[in-house]
């Protein structure tokens, strides 16, 4: 039976280590979930933009993710996920049932069909970096192959469309293993790093920028390597965060332009040379572009390619890049005065104080250890976690394409991905509304997040832009849904004495899911947000 | 302040008749959602798939029906919306604010951008029938009259981008109503019409099926003065159910090949000539194509063109045609043997007896009324709501696309569309764990459904075809999340008398939403389905 389109499928998937797929089931898929649910492990979610959040938690994680879906109206509710994972490198591979080859026959309207069979695919070819239909059993496995490459090699969604009875029809053995995705043109490399290295010998203060790309192609201990060798300081990025540990000495934390802390942004514009490593120039990046960043000083190499003040290498990696130095030979120095981030202070709870924003983020980080890993939503919630030191345990946010909706479903993937640490979400109570009933999810998958929700009644981040009706959410008993949809147990707390207390009873519960609401005032924003709001309501009015 | 492009937009979607706009805001739409809230009504939802639903069934009965989303994030969050309305023919019209056209130059990264700030829209071009970029305020006024025209002129989405400097720039007035859309060509029209006359006078046994395109083009009276002149009988279809009450003389129910009603069936099957208006022959309209038609004996009137047999008139659609065989003096003829659908039997319970699907639809059958527009969810519920007849209070399901996820939102875009009648939902337990918490946002909009969750642990339309734990939802406490999300009151019942009184209770108190869980086993299904399951599981085995 594995001999089939369907089980090469799964024997690739698993060839690359993918060992959880995220699905919700339709009729088109079935045979596959079927074959999926036996010889690898499914795991259903509520709604497909679950699916897919999970999936992209766990691509982001492990290297590769995998979501499973039907076609149509399993696949067209994808495109946001998919997306996202093309704007912030996230390997996922989303696989859809479809029509049969034989059913196509006279272009009929089966259902789920929009203007043609390949209205789905020609969807998806705007959001993922590689698409394939596998109607023919005798080249599919050659197409799955290459498909999971090119998500491997550009860090970048792809598209699996199958046909339902070419997914049992016979098929012939995967391809091996193959040729290693071709590096960069030798001469250019080294013409690369010797500009470089020329760049680094002469700078006075360099500092080293950790971004997306040093998570996505695991390169934080080479990146660590360099700087300590180099004496440069180390900053990352909100999409980056956690690229590199930000709890050890050397590592300053997030930069973000005006909206990072104040020490960070002085340590990066004052440097005399940057030396980005996968990290990319979005707005949210640097503070809504309030970064003061001379592109004459800064060496930007990204996950495909390597911009040297305002010259361009195409087709020389971040991965060549940090390897081609480390063998380079470079004269070590000693570290510079940076600025540590260091370890959150301790938080001392003022008991009957109502909670504020600034003091839910306070007590939240000073609770962080290795052992979770930190899921922050965009809004606030990203906002106020980017001030955290996140060590080990590594840090999940959409940091650029910015949907609501991802982090309780990432945390389910997430869990899955890392076994061993716990998920700690913070989300926002407006996000919380669009996919929290995914912890629903959480106890068949074997997975118990810590969901602390920042309850202020509305969409903050908007608030001091535009505000009106339409910024309120309806107000929700948080431990009554939890408890409703079977996804453990909730408590909501005004003060900060409450919230610290049911934080760390949540921590010290592994056996469910835990959630926390914390309820603040509906103008109070994190110190963060407060940094960036200036910016946000020049930019809109 | 209403001269600007936002101004227009506004004046524009009144102009129209739009009362409600269904939205979630995100910084890019703030301006345009602040002004909606102020000049027109907005309604905000949970998540952007339940601004699309609910959009759309406004759409469906109102003649246009409007979303307003935000950029990225937002609109490819309504992608599956958007399909579905084009599959099933509704006017929905897609707002989505975009990043300015003063922060496009340079190309830079702003949040929620994918491949290029055109992604949006390319994308959504695969599944509207327009598209415009309201970049140029001068031309902005005539942008959107067309795109709006073309809604209502082919019954498809359409695609409005507003860039977030442009809605505040300053317009000229919009252009007048213009000459109505052109119609057929005069000859074209009168050779069609001369043939189709020829076919009825000489049919013996003409039976009409009077589909989708009847109920959005509004031709019901029409649809029935011609029915009755001529003696033809009236059967639906399930995409279509409601285009004319069925609970009236002449009308024969639902036809959906060998899913439908046996007599039904008969009916049509047994006509010389089938005179199809604004129906089409998709799978689920024919019983996964158990429908047993020849295609001599139709004549196919669809909403953009008609054929007659195995020829088509192409711009001849079925308003020019109904219109013009009234006006041609065809010969009356007494009513022929019909088989009419009447009225639901009185649904006595038998106390204590255990709910099963039968009896369940059988009891919500008996309480339907004018008062009230049924909404099913695609899935079980849909199928046994086929065999309900549906009067006045008018049907509406996703029966040819078939998204899960519709029924919940939909029910507060019908409930304002129609303020005199309460929406009343039957959803399974799956579909509902998708978008249900979208009741959520009923108390706000004024609306007050009865959702009638059909609680058989999982996808139960799915099981006979390939069962798998994948089929399997959690249990959830219906009325504590009711409760939990601030959406009135609910309750779940296990036998006959108890599910009865709780729906008779539901609906004497329209002050607030209800919930009524019918909970039966997990492979129990609707007499429907269980005509349709032998077909579906030829076809996917």
């Amino acid at each position: 039976m594995s001999g089939t389109v369907g089980g090469r499928l799964v024997e690739a998937l698993r060839r690359e280590g993918v060992r959880h797929v995220f699905a919700v089931p339709g009729d088109y898929v079935l045979g596959l979930a079927a074959r999926v649910e036996r010889d690898l492990a499914l795991v259903t979610m509520r709604d497909e933009q679950g699916a897919g959040f999970a999936a992209d938690a766990s691509a982001r994680l492990t290297g590769l993710g995998c979501a499973l879906v039907t076609y149509g109206v399993g696949g067209l509710k994808l495109v946001n996920a998919a997306a996202q994972a093309w704007a912030e490198r996230s390997p996922l591979v989303i696989v859809s049932g479809a029509p049969g080859v034989a059913e196509r026959r006279g272009n009929p309207l089966l259902h789920h069909r929009v203007k043609g069979f390949d209205t789905q695919r020609r969807v998806m070819d705007e959001v993922c970096a590689h698409s394939a239909v596998l109607d023919d059993p005798d080249r599919a496995p050659a197409q799955i192959a290459e498909a999971l490459a090119v998500a491997r090699r550009r860090m970048r969604p792809v598209y699996l469309e199958v046909p339902r009875d070419v997914e049992r029809a016979p098929a012939p053995a995967l391809p091996g293993p193959g040729p290693p995705a071709p590096g960069p043109d030798a001469a250019a490399l080294e013409e690369a790093l010797e500009e470089v290295a020329g760049l680094i010998r002469a700078a006075e203060r360099p500092v080293m920028v950790a971004g997306v790309g040093v998570a996505r192609l695991g390169l934080a201990d080479q990146v660590r390597t360099l700087a300590a060798h180099l004496g440069m300081p180390i900053a990352t990025t909100l999409l980056g965060k956690s690229a590199v540990p930000e709890d050890v000495a050397g590592v300053a934390g997030v930069y973000a332009g005006g909206m990072g802390r104040p020490e960070v942004a002085r340590l990066v514009e004052g440097a005399d040379l940057l030396l980005m490593l996968g990290a990319e120039l979005t707005d949210l990046n640097t503070g809504l572009f309030t970064a003061r960043i001379d592109p004459a000083r800064v060496v930007a190499a990204g996950i495909e390619d390597l911009h040297v003040r305002r010259h361009a290498y195409p087709a020389v990696g971040v991965a060549a890049v940090v390897e081609g130095l480390l063998g380079r030979g470079l004269p070590a120095r000693p570290a510079g005065p940076g600025t540590a981030a260091g370890p959150a202070p301790a938080f001392d709870p003022r008991p009957g104080a109502p909670l504020r924003a600034e003091r839910l983020f306070a007590c939240v980080g000073s609770r962080v250890t290795d052992r979770l890993t930190v899921i922050a939503e965009a809004g606030d919630a990203l906002f106020g976690a980017a001030d955290l030191p996140v060590g080990e345990g590594g840090f999940l946010g959409a940091a650029y394409y910015a949907s609501l909706g991802f982090a309780v479903p990432a945390a389910i993937g997430a869990g899955l991905a890392r076994p061993g640490r716990r998920p700690l979400v913070l989300v926002g109570d407006g996000a919380f509304q669009m996919t929290g009933i995914e912890l629903s999810s959480a106890p068949a998958a074997g997975v118990a997040p810590v969901v602390v929700v920042v309850d202020n009644g509305g969409y903050a981040t908007e608030r001091p832009m535009i505000d009106g009706r339409f910024n309120d959410v309806p107000a929700w008993d948080h431990p009554g849904l939890v408890a409703a949809i079977g996804a453990g147990w909730g408590v909501t707390c005004d003060t900060e004495d409450a919230f610290c207390r049911a934080l760390d009873e949540a921590l010290a519960d592994g056996s469910r899911p835990r959630l926390v609401a914390g309820r603040i005032p509906p103008d109070d924003i994190s110190p963060a947000l407060r940094r960036l709001t200036g910016a946000l309501a020049r930019r809109v009015r």
